[in-house]
């Protein structure tokens, strides 16, 4: 059994963690920590864990984490980059589902997170935890970054065709649709129930930290460059991200079902639908799966794609999931045998 | 035009007085403050009131809220207890929205709310704020206690039966369910709405503020002693309270739905829907409107009422302008000709 | 193996099945049937499914039935009354997912469900499948009768109380709450989402076919004549129920903590939260759960009881589930162990 | 007072025309016709409407609705192109809510909406009703076609680029997200909440028959070729449409904020919102305001424009009252003076 600990357990990604971890069939939960709710059992702060997972959060203890043999970090961004290297130096491998690590351009991180990081050279041995694209060298790794949820949904709708060359990559748009979940279990005006339901709207047009992510992921897959337009919006609803993008086709484009089918066959976690499918994010609701369409509206020039995830799952929880099961050469879809809920 | 000043309009009851208000034929918005959105123009707060509002917070300043002829206190509890005095002295009529002046008994409200009582003298003096028993006090009233909005939808309801005869009163039960928007504009995690949609629950159960309140009213109002269980729900809604009440008729019972039209008749605002109707909340969403439906069924000794109110309109904001109305010899329902939004 | 069959599975009932059967460690899913949806693939109507259940409808056959061990009808009622008897006369267990048998008295059956009905005498074999309450008599059956979903709410919050002789059984109240995948995945006007999102009332107030099936279970089960007044009411969300009920306690009343905690000691899917507890539907959304709480307000004459379940799942799906797996022999919580997706 | 006909009441563009004329100050509602309500009291189907309208539903007789002035016809698309003759000639005014007379090439009409157009002549004759670049020529009209709702939120966002000259306009994305009862009033499975709740897709991407309207529009008012890709999403929440438009800008352009705000100086209901804003579907909840920000991220090539409408009321009834205050020469806003419903 790989005895797990989690740094920080209080928010949407611990718990989701903790509701995998709990069924996985080769992981025992050993810590979970937190400064502000130390000592409280964990199912008294999260019901639906009650009869199934018998821990309290504790104050984060080095010693205790270092008896683990991974420590996934589900803590605020900055957290990481500063608690990562003793478990590291003690033989534990770490996964952080922040943004700690996932920049590898440290001025660009420091610019859009607005701190200086304290571990550069984690982030360049840290490797960036997207299956689809690195699984060598998940399997590898001592310590993983684990992608975030606009970007997951994004790049593994794009990857297919930025690779292509069968689009121009420059000007691609990506308009992607966010449940309120993403903002995380923050006491804030802006995500209460009485001001983001029942309404719609887009958010951080100007400029969103997971731009130059997704940026990252595409030009370092492709060798292209990529121009990128990104606009996050929030939906009234709890789980799941759905974005569509779009891109310009040019006269070298053959058959997209294919290219994409071709692209993520074998692939345990990437659904590709069938042609004129339209994927719902109630579909992928709990579950690790990625599902995707890819449309050429009237046969012209732009191609659409829509992807869909869990934002808590496939986006954060469920990835980190999976990247554990490939660094501990454990079957990729142990304790993620879950199917969406729908209705 | 009556001069109209509203103390703490950073809240939802004080966007929806600026919603009726501001379409008032008869009321010039005069002031609106808050401490901490100081300098800040309401329309860029409430986006809706654009084009609408023309007016900016300013800090609570004594000087200017006593040339307005009615101030609104959109406050937390415990405000108004503490600023009505000098308004009324300075011959400012007063309309508090919050629960400073609703309790009679100054024990009994020191209990509830946490706090001991800063003018005792005034809660004598305030009239209560429900015109369909009290509209002659109100018309000649100083001060004005606004009722709570699960108490309007209650005491609406079962007025006429605990008046009746009709019904053992010692054993009520009022089964209330409010929309998120009755918490407030606070940043909380419980009202989140990762945390409230998509899900129902009760709270309060052991004890809420309004069941001493809707008592006092039905006690008042029918010289019998009132036994009620009160629970209050959450509905991953954003407005709306339904009621659903029950008692146990005794043998001198007669026609309930000729009894409820003949209580109600020429009221403006309740409107005692056809026998077996099912009122629905979306049917009162933004309007003054208590709708109300009395069932008895099977024949049986259990009477069911049923009802429903915008929590933001005739539970707070609309009753409070309805208040204003009755104060000043306008017609009742002058600026509150809003029909509701369905769908 | 257990080979499996589902007739009728294109309702929310039929999927439910499926998701929890298909990640059953001793279920082999063999046939499901449809005759509108004939052909289709499974996973087409329901994408969910991708990956997961390789199946498609077929036309009902009774030879490909009679080759199961257990079939389930996920019908509408007045299917399985005339289905099942071919299905056990060939050696087949039955579990009736809708109202067929699950009502005893076959005159008061038919009075509320507006049939005449094609088997008596099954009725009077069949097994209601509460296993709570019932759970030897359902492992010799082979025919069962899966509870309705406001029904199992209801009777395992108040079946410790009617048994305890604590309370007056003549006049109690079950306010129910519901949400809309209660009403099936039938095209009908009143649960389009323009119609019941962001509203809330009560529905058939005047009598709802759940209410003779509650009592049936608790005078069953006590011995007692019990009144019983329900009002259900609809929710704007996809899953859930939450029932508050509502029993005046007489003089003999002990520690109710402590009578529910026994009660239900032991039980796999019931869950006594602690003292003080609001259980909150999302707690058990996708599980078989049910979750309770019960209160005295004020430590006055009225107990109120809070019960929460997924109405698919321990309200339907799960529930015919967990009386296969007894009716087999098999560990009661096998392809059960699924944790409630929060948030 | 004008005497206003509506035919074809039963649907939401019905009930919300009804709720916007019944306030009117110069309009009298006449008759308002359905062939499978005929006879129903309207307040019955619509209970937000008890108290306010005081109208039963009637067969549509063409001699009653020739006694109105103006008859708005809220009917399915194909049934304006039959009716509206007779009404024209006896001297009726006819506004269209639906698809009839919105495209003015016969042939491309009939290839999306799979109907052969019965009065072509109408259609060469009848105005479109989009007042922000027809005003003159609705202020004659005897008949107008009012616009698609994603029409309108559209157009409006994107009129100002086009006209320009400071975009690409051979390659504009716009992808628009609507709440669900833009679907209308029809028992559909796919628009159940138990669908269509807590779920997020996109529809129609092989092409929708907004899209070649929005070309007509944009193309007949810039003189120049477009190309657009429309994709349009389904929301989980009543009312709103929310688009969200990409252009990209080429090396002529100038301050996009000044250009939108000339543009629209003077509109009455079309709000620019200051530079930096996130338009909310909720802030014109309602009302007939169409609110717009205009961003280039980054400083970069692409314009994004956002674009938040009622699509009940600016894309569909209030727009229609906005004609018909328009062709009677009263005040624009007349009646349609509502302040968007927040929260």
């Amino acid at each position: 059994m790989i005895k797990v600990g989690i740094v920080g357990g209080t928010g949407y990604t611990g718990v989701e963690l903790l509701r995998l971890l709990a069924r996985h069939p080769q992981v025992s939960l050993s810590v979970i920590t937190s400064r502000g709710a130390n000592g409280q059992r964990v199912d008294e702060m999260f019901p639906n864990l009650r009869g199934c997972v018998d821990l309290a959060f504790t104050e984060p203890d080095p010693e205790a984490l270092a008896g683990c043999d991974v420590v996934f970090f589900a803590t605020p961004n900055g957290i990481a980059m500063n608690g990562a290297r003793e478990l590291l130096e003690a033989g534990v491998r770490v996964v952080d589902l922040a943004a700690d690590f996932r920049i590898r351009d440290i001025a660009l991180w420091e610019r859009w997170y607005g701190m200086t990081h304290a571990s550069p050279d984690l982030v360049a041995e840290a490797v960036y935890g997207l299956p689809e694209i690195n699984r060598a060298a998940i399997a590898g790794a001592r310590l993983v970054a684990n992608p975030g949820c606009h970007v997951t949904a994004v790049t593994l709708g794009l990857l297919p065709l930025v690779r292509s060359g069968w689009i121009d990559t420059t000007n691609i748009i990506a308009d992607s649709k966010s449940g309120v979940s993403g903002a995380g279990r923050k006491a804030e005006v802006h995500t209460l129930m009485a001001e983001a339901g029942e309404s719609f709207r887009a958010y951080a047009v100007a400029g969103h930290r997971h731009q130059p992510e997704i940026r990252q992921v595409l030009e370092g897959h492709s060798g292209r460059a990529v121009g990128l337009t990104f606009v996050p919006h929030l939906v009234p609803m709890v789980r799941g991200i759905e974005a569509t993008m779009y891109a310009r086709l040019n006269t070298a484009a053959g058959d997209l079902q294919a290219l994409f089918e071709d692209f993520y066959a074998g692939e345990p976690f990437v659904d590709v639908m069938p042609k004129g499918s339209l994927p719902e994010t109630r579909s992928v609701r709990g579950s690790n799966f990625c599902r995707l369409a890819i449309h050429r509206p009237q046969d012209g020039e732009t191609a659409v794609v829509l992807s869909v995830i869990d934002n808590l799952v496939k986006g954060a929880a469920g990835q980190a999931v999976q990247n554990m099961n490939i660094m501990f050469g454990l079957p990729e879809d142990a304790g993620l045998d879950v199917i969406g809920l729908l209705p």
